[in-house]
């Protein structure tokens, strides 16, 4: 049916093991070091922040991780999601080139969060743990812990950056719609918190400042423990079920893609739909070009040096190797929340300097204005976060419009934006600017990195 | 597999053609009658206000009604839409009754109102129209119709009840984004936008003056035309893909339903998911009790009278034959404002006194408890309009716990309740209240009624 741009596949394909990169690397990421003794963290580290189950999948070097028989009933309700083709999108561009988008936003909490939420509630659950603690941006991760927290009966608090807290209020209000209780960060309740309150009082936030703020409560409540929406080896585990459906649907749709285009924040879009893609790739069977697109506000692969650093603003969490802005670093309060972190997952910071993947930087408003002409075009309004990517799939598309080229091109879109309208009523109202990163304040920021590692 | 929820279709099954319930009913509905002339209208009058196929559409008698291949075509961004086993909220209920809903909201829109936005912007286009203007409640239709807009190169003009527009900022901005120009109703841009504040500068609004705007605007511009989102023939028509595929899909899940629920406003979504199922009742293959529920504070069906009345509260549309509480009426401003209509469909006026379904009325409180658990259990935040269907569900299903009937039930889950999070805040914050309807209004807005008809 050539007029067909659903690819959908049946409950009965819903992946039964997550796919863990790191067996197909050359080399293992560089191992977190504890902050104190800068020796590699061992599992007995972690045991305050996570259950063993992840803290195991964390250091696994298994390729494949089975898939608990609860969390696949869980992912029914909205896996497998579907893939589509833009054929309006492509139809108003003019373009030769085929584009599909892996759609995530039908989940429950709107976005691709659900699929590591789900799992990091079950092994809470399964271990006993009773609260859970995390930080939120723009409220995708957060809504999607809460909507997980809900469903095995776990208590769940989330720190929101400040900045998304006031701009959004309608992602906090899905959070307690699910149960859950959300505070503004830096808040007063923790030490971290004052810290930053007290040196700062307009504090806009950050999702660094909002860890400090979930880690401290987390370490110091036995019952509870902390849950990540990004960044760690498990959290791009779980997400690997986006790539793996995304393989079989681009099969139905008999095509083979040239380049696959994901956003990054801390990593786990882009990772979740693009590893498949690489195992694939590594293994010669298919071989595009894998491209992330940050935000120009906070540049982390393309402006940020390659070294060890906290996770967290207050220097509570591990020292990570990654590709970072310095943990001292506020980006501007750009609309696309998810993807304000000063640092970048380790394991996709290793892949990139192995070379496995390319990055660009692209500003706000043309990030914005790609999201406009995708919303009428294919109806959808996407998040601001996968907007970074659309605006790449939309230049390729035009610079294959020049060319001729019938570029296959498939990109993550990896939320809606139905709860961050205000974000397009600033677009439509010209308020949308993108701000200069200057030289300086990333030279400033840099010299927060721990020194000695 | 027994733990299935989601019962799929692929797109080669997405129906050819509008199911027409007139055909089968053992007499027509009273037609509309002019408001001058008081005889029926025929096409020439309403040819000012919709293009001559919705005209034909409106009349017809014909069983079936082909679906354009370019309006197949963008029901294809979404639909088949999926139909769901709510496995989690029956388990949470501890019933035996086996619940389905079909869900509309993984539309563009977020709700089953594009299944009539795209059909009424692609006729309108093909003859030439090059402006809609219509009214919105709550903002789904409008979003519908905004997003339909786009699709087809109209411009779209929208009069948002003022309670609603206040109440419900995201759904602006969402037609908005979509392109389209709104205004909050009353409004001073009309005739009688003007009258209606010059008695009531406060005025909340109504959809019945939100119409009475839309339509004058129209009837003073050759090349625009007005839509409506539901209450008309046509717009009922439109919406039967969604029982044509429940149809299918429940056969695949191997369940027939001994009742089905939906919530009713005006009618459409009700009529959408009820009528396919009607026809197979009266050819005696399957035998479900029909069951609309609508909100205590707007009751046409259980306390209106069933008269001639004006569409709109200026006296503006044909008088119709329908379920009434008076043109006057202008209901408690009450969180599902697609609801707060103060006529019904008079096909499905018709159907009622024929005895072909049965109605009940729900209190806001316990609609917004019911989906509150929903959302808890399935993920799905639903919109305020269909918790009325899931209050009724929830009732029933704890029936069949006490009886131990495994009844199945089927809703429909007409949209998300997303951009309608304030609600659900004002529920959890304990303020919202069942305004008992006193008899007195009620009496004193059918005094409204024309007489001589």
């Amino acid at each position: 049916m050539d007029r067909q741009v659903k690819y959908l596949l049946d409950e009965s394909e819903l992946p039964r093991q997550w796919y863990n990169v790191v067996a197909d690397l050359p080399s293992p990421p560089p191992p977190p070091l504890h902050p104190g003794t800068r020796e590699p963290v061992g599992p007995d580290d972690l045991a305050p922040l996570f259950p063993a189950a992840l803290i195991g999948q964390e250091v696994s070097a298994e390729r494949y991780i089975p898939i608990p028989e609860d969390v696949r009933d869980v992912y029914r309700l909205w896996r497998p999601t579907p893939l589509l083709r833009a054929r309006r999108l492509e139809k108003e561009l003019g373009t030769p080139a085929r584009i599909y988008y892996k759609y995530e936003g039908g989940s429950p909490a709107g976005s691709h969060k659900p699929n590591t939420a789900i799992p990091q509630a079950y092994y809470n659950a399964a271990e006993g743990v009773s609260r859970l603690t995390t930080e939120t941006g723009a409220g995708q991760w957060g809504s999607a812990l809460a909507f997980a927290s809900a469903v095995f009966g776990l208590q769940c608090e989330v720190w929101q950056v400040r900045a998304s807290y006031d701009q959004k209020p309608y992602r906090r209000l899905l959070m307690e719609t699910y149960g859950a209780t959300v505070h503004p960060s830096p808040s007063d309740m923790t030490q971290s918190g004052k810290a930053i309150l007290a040196a700062d009082p307009d504090s806009p936030g950050s999702l660094g400042i909002a860890i400090s703020e979930a880690v401290e409560v987390a370490a110091g409540d036995p019952s509870a423990r902390y849950a990540l929406g990004s960044v760690l080896n498990h959290v791009l585990l779980h997400q690997t079920v986006i790539g793996e459906e995304a393989i079989k649907q681009m099969a139905q749709a008999g095509d083979v893609p040239d380049l696959i285009i994901g956003c990054t924040g801390g990593g786990s879009n882009f990772s979740g739909l693009v590893f498949p893609f690489l195992r694939e790739k590594l293994a010669g069977r298919m071989n595009p070009v894998l491209r992330a697109v940050e935000p120009a506000a906070c540049p982390s692969f393309t402006r940020g040096v390659y070294a060890y650093d906290f996770g967290d603003t207050a220097g509570f969490t591990p020292l990570l190797k990654m590709h970072t802005l310095g943990h001292d670093f506020i980006p501007d309060p750009i609309h696309a929340g998810g993807l304000r972190y000063h640092g970048m997952s380790p394991l996709l910071s290793h892949m990139y300097e192995l070379g496995l993947f390319e990055a660009v930087a692209k500003p706000q408003s043309e990030c914005f204005a790609a999201g406009l002409r995708f919303a009428r075009a294919e109806g959808i309004v996407p998040a601001p976060e996968p907007t970074h990517a659309l605006a790449s799939c939309i230049e390729e598309a035009l610079r294959c419009k020049e060319t001729g080229e019938e570029k296959v091109i498939l990109t993550a879109l990896c939320g809606h934006g139905l709860l961050d309208l205000t974000a397009y009523e600033s677009f439509l109202a010209g308020q949308v600017t993108d701000l200069e990163l200057p030289a300086q304040s990333l030279q400033d920021a840099l010299s927060s990195l721990p020194a000695g590692v």
